[in-house]
């Protein structure tokens, strides 16, 4: 598939294959469909994508549990999926999601709650809409 | 750095610590700052996130080309970086950029020009927002 055809096939046709890695996997960017701000990024494999198609609410892969994973199924932060979105070369997918709650396991909204700035220390980060939705302690308690 | 401890500091602290995967790389993904729409999800190696803090323009890393790419070097399809944040766990960089031209490589303004649908025959990809900005093969003629 790496002919010239097979590219053309993929980036302008309108068949679903998506182009998963050694692992699996294809990347996941979710954004909130009313602010646009990026929720958090993750891992689908073929089974989350087609879960999250079939449901309307986002299915991961966790690389570290090494297991599926429903978005919400402890936190009951769900993800309500408004539309979703292939990229170019079918390696990405975009998500854009009505979120329960907060998206990050930290209790903020967003995993994203980080500012990189330049300083002439070197790189630091900064808090930026960093408040926490919920208690990760009281969520997340066993 | 598993324990505890090191989590903490990766997710609370505001040391800038990119958790790069075997490959040396973290995932970004770049937002338009106007639209807040996703243009592109890529790779970044140390040097790219280097480049891309003291140069103000995305730089990136190519799996496919084995190589550090400055975003637009052959298009003129610049990205300014207007922020860059950090994710939770420190493996994906989202950066707000002033996107010159278009995004994408086929010539669209985003990757993201296909629309995944569920649909009795299965899933299939349906164009949304694929109008072209730039003739690809005028572009990148060698």
């Amino acid at each position: 598939m790496s002919t010239l055809s097979g590219i053309n096939d993929i980036e302008e046709g309108l068949a679903f294959q998506p182009k998963f890695d050694a692992a699996g996997l294809v990347t996941c960017v979710a954004t909130d469909a009313t602010t646009s701000e990026v929720l958090m990024v993750a891992h689908m494999n073929e089974e989350a994508i087609r879960k999250t198609i079939a449901s309307g609410e986002a299915w991961y892969y966790s690389r570290s549990r090494k297991s599926l994973w429903r978005k919400g199924e402890t936190s009951g932060h769900v993800q309500r999926v408004v539309e979703m979105r292939m990229d170019c070369d079918q390696d990405a997918i975009w998500i854009r999601v009505e979120q329960s709650g907060a998206a990050c396991h930290t209790g903020r909204r967003s995993c994203f709650y980080r500012r990189i700035d330049a300083g002439e220390g070197g790189t630091r980060l900064s808090f930026v809409d960093a408040d926490k939705v919920f208690d990760p302690k009281a969520v997340y308690r066993k």
